[in-house]
C-alpha cells in the first residue's frame, strides 16, 4: 500500500482492520506523516516499509514488527504481495505502478496523476506483463462494476458524474474572490486538500476523463460529464443499443477501495447504511457550465490532444494549487497558469518515460509563472 | 414468435424488421387477430404459422409463402429455430416455453403468467434442458442487465421500480369510482388492455415480483418495489457489499426486446433517442402506500407462500379484470375478488403441471364470484 497516511489510505486500512483474516498488509509507504505511519505499522506489523522522512518512533516501530525499509519499486514487485493499492498523491507512484504492471501484478490504483500523467505508459505496462487495474476512484468503479459482463466495444458514452464541488452555484464574480478556506469545504466527499480544490474547479473530474480514456480504453468524444449533486450515482455507462447502466451508493470510498481490495469477489461487509431511495426522494441531473469551470475544459482538451499535455497540465495543476492555498494567486487564476503552461509546451505524442518526466518537470516550472491578467 | 399480434410482438417483428439480414422469423402463433396475422405472414414468410382462429386471407397468406398450420409446442421444439419468443398472454405460452426449456432451446419471455404460475415448472425445465430465460420485461431485463458479469449469490436486493400506473395520486375515494378509460391510460408505456388495468392496480408490479423471484433465484424477502415515476431507471440490484447498480433507458419495449433477442450481443441500433439526464432534470422515488394498492401486497403474499397460490391469483385477476373492462365490478373490486379466491384456496407445494393448471380452473371459477362488500 502506496500512500497508506493519506485518506484512502487510510480508508483502506480501516477496510481492512474491518475484514479480519482476509488480507495481510506486507508493505505500507508514505510520505511525511510519520506519527501515523508507526502506528499503522505497529497495528499491521508490514515487512516492508518505505517514508520520505524517518522519525525514531517509526525506527521503533519497525524494529519491533521485524520490518525492513524498502524504496516504493521493490514493494511494487515483492514476491509475497498480491495486489499493489498506490494511493500517493502526485507522480510518487507512476514508478511503482509501471514495476507492479510490468511484472503481471494487480494495481488497485487511486492516484490520479499516473494515469493523467503516463497512461500510454501504464497501458503498455499492463498489456505487456498481463496485469490489471482496479479503479478506486468512486466513478471509475462505478464504470467498471457496470462494464463487468459487457462487450467493451459496445460503449458508446461514459458518463461520469460530478457532485459540482464547493462552488458549483457560484457565478464568475463569486468565483473570483472565494478563499482557500472556501475550496477546502467539498459538498460530500472528505477528500485530502489538494483533491478538495481540484474538485471545487472541477479539474479533477477533468482528470477523470482522462482517466477514464485509458482505464475503459476510449476516446475522449466518448466521455461526457453531467452535474449529479447528491453524488449518488457514482457514474454511468451508456451502450450500442441505447441501454444505460449506473452504479450507485451512499457515498463513501470504503465501498470502492474495497472492491478494489476483493475483486472479483464484493465483500459481504457494507461500509456504510443501504441506500435508501425512496427516503432519497429525488436525483438531479445537469449541464456542467463549462465557462465557470475552465480546468475541465483545458482538461478535456489536454487529454484529446494526447501525449505530454496531460502530463503538463497536471504538473501546472499541482503548482497552481499549491500556490491558490499558499493564498499567492486567486481560485480564477489556477486555470490561467494551467492554460499559460499548456500553450507554452511542444508536445511529444506516445512520450518515452523521460519525456513525461520532463514534461512533468516543464509543467512545475511554468505552473511557477504568473500568468497576464492575474491578480497577485 | 408466439403471440405475434399482441403489442409485444408486433414491436418485436418492428425490431426485427430494423435489422435486416439479421433474424429469420420460422414460426408466428397469434389469437384472434387473423387480419393482422395475415400480414405478417405475408412480410416475414415463416414456414410455420398457428392461430386461434382462420381466415380465407390467413390462408391465402400461408399458401403463398409455402407455410404449414402447426401447434405452438410443435413450433417450441422445431429444429429450425434458435429462439422461442413467448409474448401471449394468460396460460397459452406454458407448455411451449416448457417444451422449449426441456430441449435446451432459449426463451426470451414476455408472457408474466407463465412464471407466475408455474416458476418451478419453468426453472426444472431449464435446469434439466439446459435452456436459458431471457427477460423481455423492461423490469426483469434492467436486472438481468446489471447482473451480467456478477455473482448471484451476492444478491442483496432486487428493486422493482413502479412508475405507479394511471392512478398513482389517486386517493381511496377516487379509486372507488374509476372507469375502465381511465384505467386504459397509462402515463408511460403503451401495452395491452389486460396489462394496462394490471399496471393500474400494481397487479402487473406484484407479478412482476413473483416472476423475479423464479428468473433470479430468490426468495421473496429480497424483493421490494420502489415508486419512480419517471419510468427511466428500469430497475436496480443491491449487492452484499452495498453498491447498487442499476439499468436506465428512454422507455421503450424494442430496447429490452432487442436485446433478449440478440443477446449476447448489443444491437448497435438504438430504437430510441439517447437518454438525456440532463434534460430530465430529476428522477424520483417513493415508496408504494400498500393500503391504496392491496393488489401489489396480495401478489407479494401469493408470492412468499409459494406453491399454487400465485397460479390461483393470476387467473382471478384475469376474470376480475375482464369483469371490470366489461363495468361488472368496480375498480377496487379486482382485489377483493382475487383475495377472496386465495382465501378459498387449498394450496399445493411444488405444484405439479396437472395441479399448476387445476389451480388456474379454480382461480377462474372462483374469480367469477361476487365478493362480500362488491358493488355490483
Amino acid at each position: 500500500m502506496l500512500g497508506s497516511t493519506g485518506s484512502v489510505g487510510q480508508q483502506s486500512l480501516d477496510v481492512i482492520r474491518r475484514a479480519p483474516g482476509m488480507f495481510r498488509v506486507v508493505a505500507l509507504a508514505a510520505g511525511n506523516n510519520c506519527a501515523e505511519l508507526a502506528k499503522q505499522v505497529a497495528e499491521f506489523r508490514p515487512r516492508y516499509v518505505y517514508a520520505e522522512r524517518r522519525s525514531a518512533a517509526l525506527d521503533d516501530a519497525l524494529v519491533h514488527v521485524g520490518g525492513a525499509f524498502v524504496p516504493m519499486e521493490e514493494m511494487a514487485v515483492a514476491a509475497e504481495t498480491d495486489l499493489l493499492l498506490v494511493s500517493t498523491a502526485g507522480a510518487a507512484g507512476l514508478m511503482p505502478t509501471l514495476k507492479a504492471l510490468e511484472v503481471g501484478r494487480p494495481v488497485a490504483i487511486a492516484n490520479k496523476e499516473v494515469l493523467v500523467m503516463a497512461g500510454n505508459l501504464v497501458r503498455q505496462a499492463m498489456l505487456s506483463g498481463g496485469g490489471e487495474l482496479r479503479p478506486v476512484d468512486s466513478e471509475h468503479s462505478a464504470i467498471w462494476q457496470c462494464l463487468w459482463g459487457e462487450d467493451g466495444h459496445g460503449i458508446r458514452r461514459i458518463l461520469l458524474t460530478a457532485s459540482g464541488g464547493a462552488f458549483r452555484d457560484f457565478d464568475e464574480q463569486q468565483l473570483s474572490s472565494v478563499t482557500a478556506e472556501q475550496a477546502l469545504n467539498h459538498p460530500t466527499w472528505k477528500m485530502g486538500r489538494k483533491i478538495t480544490v481540484d474538485s471545487a474547479s472541477l479539474m479533477n473530474k477533468g482528470m477523470e476523463t482522462i482517466e477514464a480514456t485509458w482505464l475503459f480504453d476510449v476516446p475522449m468524444e466518448k466521455v461526457e460529464v453531467v452535474l449529479h449533486r447528491e453524488s449518488i450515482v457514482h457514474s454511468l455507462v451508456e451502450f450500442s443499443d441505447g441501454s444505460v447502466k449506473a452504479q450507485l451508493g451512499v457515498p463513501d470510498m470504503r465501498l470502492p477501495i474495497q472492491l478494489a481490495l476483493a475483486y472479483p469477489n464484493r465483500m459481504a461487509t457494507p461500509p456504510a447504511p443501504a441506500l435508501d431511495l425512496a427516503a432519497i426522494g429525488s436525483l438531479h441531473f445537469g449541464r456542467v457550465d463549462m465557462a465557470r469551470f475552465p480546468c475541465l475544459r483545458l482538461a478535456m482538451e489536454a487529454g484529446n490532444r494526447g501525449g505530454t499535455y496531460p502530463a503538463v497540465m497536471a504538473a501546472a495543476d499541482e503548482v497552481a494549487v499549491e500556490r491558490f492555498l499558499g493564498g499567492e494567486i486567486r481560485f480564477v487564476d489556477i486555470a490561467a497558469v494551467i492554460e499559460s503552461a499548456l500553450e507554452q509546451h511542444s508536445p511529444t505524442s506516445d512520450p518515452s518515460l523521460e519525456a513525461v518526466l520532463a514534461a512533468d518537470a516543464e509543467g512545475r516550472r511554468n505552473g511557477l509563472r504568473t500568468p497576464t491578467g492575474a491578480a497577485v
